[in-house]
């Protein structure tokens, strides 16, 4: 019999005593052992909880425990369950954690810590899908090229809604807060924060980067727009929060922001609340992974695949994959230097002659035009001009969108998104 | 340093030997030590290769040197690797395989010779995509409800050009094989069979199911005709040859046909020589993998990829992912007891009556009508009535069939195909 004890006993904590219950004959048959949780350790002892183990407010207590094989971290947050690891590890007690803010942080660190204690996080990126296990495992013959991962399911599914029902943003986003799909401060969802922190856990894994939140680009997806919706639809691209790693030369690309991209791209095909990853590996080509990135059941179907490894396994592999460090050093890519297609929309006075100046402007740093709309239906004095580029250098569309929101004909700032060929 | 033999140097384990020369930073990197090639088996050694290592035409040479650390079975047939990689198992060397049918006949003698010494098969089912990872680790706290699979893309590329492009079966297929997505002699890859070997050894892992091929029901995509794609694409269907695991109380069918699947599902969305793979977990829901099921790099990574684990590994787990038996024992479903919906495509005389004869046989069995389409494009005397069904059990609708193909009107044994929802 293996015992854990479950630090923070909210949805997550609930699902993953109930399944280790629901789904004993598999898991006991998966692990060769019975897992079992001993201990919860909550905040508030008064709260009603469905688990029929004791609990605990002390920390210190359950930490102590020399009986408790396995610590399973649900608590959230940053320092508080940073020291709570760090502490278990050196311990010599194996830890499995979901919580993705933790590894954006600290995950060097912790790797570091634990030594050859094992430390496993499958639940902190895209919920119940096994991408950590497909990266670090399944594809680890291969430099990985790129990747595209859909990450956040609230944002995927308002711009899923708003792609297929023409709906706006605000609107879409109260539909989404009733439907629990977001919070009530969505911020760390559709701002893309959510999204970041699992990236960089991905970008370790791929490419050995070691990168805060603060390092990366991170734009979220408040402003996009019907006018957007419209050229999308138009040119056959979807809308995704996408975040992204490429590998150009000695430099990564991390990045992430909302991104048209064809529809007949697979990650373009996964819509409302799925999370999807797509890496691109320079021997297997393209794979997939596709399913719930969030909900209790499916992050615990997670962190229980990492409790049955560590049964099964006496010791895996460093937790990021690598047993000594790449000879080649990759770094990461400044914005500046980015290269991608982009697209730009311009509200201007509608008259004559304004299409010309823009591209003007454009010309002048070098940006060539792929395609033009005006979308027209109102009748007004001013127009969205939805415009594309071909591949341009970041560093001189953002010169050239300053420069193109001093003229007297733009009447607001101009907003402009990626898009991924 | 690792030393492996490559028992069978064709397509993939020429990749296999590239990919370990060209990819040694990051494969050294993840292993933490090098895995290198020392020994190849062929049979004719006058053929050209590209390989550095020294090549014998004797296994049994091959199979006595005791500095070989793990022996990599890429043969091909059944009989033959089985005694290769018995006997090196016997010597407690590691074994990598890449080889479906060995697997779908023995894998349960395998993994007893086995005990515990490494044997790992990543690459025998869809190629690139870590899939038996997946299944075995990553979605280990599940019980599996479902498995739907694109596990042949010779086969998915003949369907996905007759659906787009309306051609007929036999000229695409000639165009398959001029691309050399097809064999020569397809029969294996469109009659469904490599998609059962694949189907077996996924029913292991997910369910503990020892059956071989001649057990289960496999049925190719050879007489999908043009009416069958018009009926499916009227009603949002696409035609795709799946492998089938669905679990229904104690019992589990296994499954390979042609099979019309609604195109809002993800795995619909799989076009062109690609594979991808559906599970349905109790806990985590669907989940999809997606990438290239074939084609000497994607296999040599999955193969790789099991190198690499059995270097940072001491030892895994029983190679079918069970360290002690389910309790509840599943059982293999009788085809007559299948449920499901069927579509049927019956040639008749084109005159008043037909479908109200037809309908009635098919009532007396129990069978309800969901929608009939007739496709009256050619004026002939005979016109394809096609229809679909509710729910209902295989046994009924066999039986339904063998009464109307004796019908006088009725011009030809009429075609079935079921119909996934």
């Amino acid at each position: 019999m293996v015992k854990i004890a479950i630090l923070g006993v909210g949805t997550v904590g609930e699902s993953v005593a109930r399944i280790l219950e629901e789904n004993r004959d598999i898991i006991s048959a998966r692990a060769g052992k019975e897992i079992v949780p001993v201990l919860g350790v909550v905040r508030d002892l008064g709260k009603e909880r469905s688990v029929s183990f004791p609990l605990t407010t002390s920390l210190e207590d359950a930490l102590s425990r020399d009986d408790i094989d396995i610590f399973v971290e649900l608590m959230g947050g940053v320092d508080e369950p940073y020291q709570v690891v760090k502490t278990a590890l050196e311990n010599g007690k194996s830890v499995v954690t979901a919580n993705k803010a933790l590894l954006a942080y600290h995950r060097y660190e912790l790797q570091e810590i634990a030594g050859t204690v094992q430390f496993e996080f499958e639940a902190s990126v895209a919920g119940g899908i096994p991408i950590i296990n497909a990266l670090r495992e399944g594809l680890s013959a291969n430099h990985i090229e790129g990747i595209r991962g859909i990450l956040n399911g609230t944002s995927n599914y308002i711009l899923t809604e708003m792609i297929q029902k023409g709906a706006d943003f605000g609107e879409t986003l109260k539909i989404a807060q009733e439907l629990g799909y977001a919070e009530a401060d969505p911020t760390f969802d559709i701002g893309g924060f959510d999204a970041g922190h699992k990236l960089l856990i991905l970008a370790s894994i791929a490419y050995g980067i070691d990168a805060k939140p603060e390092d990366i680009l991170i734009e979220g997806i408040e402003e996009i727009s019907a006018d957007d919706i419209y050229f999308a639809n138009e040119f056959g691209y979807s809308i995704k929060l996408l975040g992204i790693a490429k590998k150009e030369g000695d430099e990564v690309e991390l990045r992430v922001h909302p991104t048209m991209v064809s529809n007949s791209e697979m990650i373009a095909k996964i819509d409302g609340v799925m999370n999807g990853v797509s890496v691109i590996g320079d021997k297997v080509g393209e794979t997939l992974y596709y399913g719930a990135g969030a909900g209790g059941d499916a992050t615990a179907s997670a962190v229980i695949s990492n409790l049955i490894d560590i049964v099964r396994h006496d010791k895996k592999f460093p937790m990021l994959g690598f047993k000594k460090p790449l000879e080649s050093g990759l770094r990461l890519r400044n914005r500046e230097d980015i290269e991608t297609n982009y697209y730009v929309r311009t509200r201007v006075e509608d008259r004559a002659g304004v299409l010309a100046e823009i591209s003007k402007i454009l010309g002048d740093f070098g940006i060539s035009i792929n395609a033009v709309l005006q979308n027209n239906e109102e009748k007004e004095e001013t127009t969205n001009l939805l415009i594309s580029t071909h591949k341009t250098k970041e560093s001189q569309i953002l010169s050239a969108l300053k420069e193109i929101s001093t003229l007297d004909f733009v009447k607001d700032k101009p907003f402009m998104m990626r898009i991924e060929r």
